[in-house]
C-alpha cells in the first residue's frame, strides 16, 4: 500500500521544481521504465501491479493495487509499473564531433522525439537553452522511450556555450542555403529553434551557416515543418 | 444558439462511421479551419465564438458561446472555431512520381505527420491500407495542419492496388539495404508499416527492394524509429 508521503512525492514530482528539490524523476510503463533500469540511471523506487511480470530483481520494488496505480499514474491507461530514478549527475560537455543545440523547445512530445532521433543517430549530447522543456518531465521521458538513458543533456546560458564554440554553427531556418546542396562537416552545431518562433536573435548571432530544408510541393504553403521532423531530416543529412 | 440536433451531428462526427454516412467531418481551431476554408473543400457549417475576428466571409456562419463550445469541442482548450466540411470525392488514383502507401497505420498523430511530410515533399497522394486510422478523424484532422487539402487519401484493398503497379516497391524494414546506399529512382513506391508490427506479411510480399535507416549510435538499442520520423528521413532521401 503506498503512504501518504510516497502519493505526496509522487505527485510533486510532476512539478520541475520538485524534481531539482529531491533529484528525481518519474517513469511509467513496462517499456520505458525497463530501459531505464537497463542503464546507468539509478533506481529510487518501483512499484508495481501484480500483473506485472518482473524480469529485474531490484530493491526498492513495491506492489500496489490497480486502484492506487490509477490514481498516481499521469497515464489515461496506466500501464502495470511506475518507477522514480535519481537524475543523474551532469556529465561534462564534448566539444567535439556533431552536438545538437535547442533553442526554447517547448512541446515535451517534440523534446522526447529529438532525444530519440539523437539516439538513433549516435548523437550523445543535446545542448538546451534553459527555457527548454525540462526533459525529466514526465511526458518527455515517456516520448524518449528510454533513449534519456543514452543521451547526456545540458541545459546551460546558450552565449556562453557559444563563446566557447570553434566548430561552424548551423541553424535551421526558413531562408537558408539549401540543405541537400550545403557540405556538412562532421565536427559542427546543429541548432534547432522554437516551434512558434525559430530560432532567437541570442541565438541567430552565432549561426555561421543557415540552412533549410526545401520545399517540394508545388503550392508553397505557409506551414513549416514540426521541428522533431526537421531535426530527423537534419541529423539524416548530417550522418549519411 | 446551438439546436440539439447541431450538437448530436457534431458529436457523432467524432466517430468514422457517422463520417461516413453523413459524408461530414469535423476540423477545430483557427489555423486548420482557415486553411481548409482557403481550400477546395467545400464547408457545411462554421461555429465561432464572439473572439473570432472573421477573414473569410463565407455562408452558413453561426455565432455560439465559449460555453456551448467548450461542449462540442474535442479540444481541452477550444480555440474560437469549429467547422464541419464535405468528405470530398475521391480523386483517380494516380500511378506515377512517388507514391505512398501505408500499411495499418494507428495513431492518428502519426497519420496527421506523415500527411503533413508529404505535403512538404511533394507528394500529392497517400494509398491507405483499409485498417490504416480515418484520416478524416479529428485528431488526424489536427495533426494535418491543413495538408489534408493538399494530399489526396486513397483507401483500399492494398494487394488490388499492387496488382496494378509496375513501380519498384521499397518496404521500410529493420532488415533491409542502407537506404544512404540505394538507388532510388523517381518513380517508385514508398511502403511504411504498422507502428509494433511493421509491414504485414500480405503487403511484404509485393515489396521488391527493402530498406533500412541505419542506426549510428555505438550501443544498438532494441528500439526502432517511430513511423513519422523514418518517413521524414525516407520521404527526404527520395527527394533530395
Amino acid at each position: 500500500m503506498l503512504s501518504k508521503n510516497q502519493i505526496k512525492l509522487i505527485t510533486d514530482l510532476k512539478k520541475k521544481k520538485s524534481r531539482t528539490k529531491h533529484n528525481l524523476f518519474l517513469a511509467e510503463g513496462i517499456k520505458v521504465v525497463e530501459e531505464l533500469l537497463d542503464s546507468k540511471f539509478n533506481l529510487y523506487k518501483l512499484f508495481y501491479t501484480t500483473d506485472y511480470i518482473n524480469k529485474f530483481s531490484v530493491d526498492n520494488m513495491q506492489l500496489i493495487s490497480n486502484k492506487e496505480l490509477n490514481h498516481i499514474s499521469g497515464f489515461s491507461s496506466p500501464n502495470q509499473i511506475i518507477a522514480i530514478f535519481e537524475i543523474p549527475e551532469i556529465k561534462d560537455q564534448i566539444n567535439s564531433g556533431l552536438t545538437l543545440v535547442l533553442d526554447e523547445i517547448n512541446d515535451p512530445g517534440n523534446l522526447g522525439t529529438i532525444i530519440r532521433l539523437c539516439d538513433w543517430f549516435g548523437i550523445d549530447q543535446i545542448v538546451c537553452s534553459k527555457n527548454t522543456v525540462d526533459c525529466y518531465n514526465p511526458k518527455v521521458v515517456q516520448a524518449s522511450m528510454g533513449s534519456l538513458s543514452r543521451v547526456s543533456m545540458h541545459y546551460c546560458d546558450l552565449s556562453i556555450f557559444f563563446k566557447k564554440e570553434s566548430r561552424p554553427v548551423f541553424g535551421a531556418l526558413l531562408n537558408g542555403t539549401n540543405v541537400y546542396k550545403s557540405p556538412l562537416p562532421k565536427q559542427a552545431v546543429l541548432v534547432l529553434g522554437n516551434e512558434a518562433n525559430g530560432i532567437s536573435d541570442n541565438v541567430l548571432k552565432w549561426v555561421t551557416n543557415k540552412i533549410t530544408i526545401p520545399q517540394f510541393g508545388e503550392t508553397q504553403n505557409t506551414e513549416s515543418l514540426n521541428v522533431a521532423m526537421a531535426t530527423a531530416i537534419l541529423l539524416s543529412e548530417f550522418k549519411r
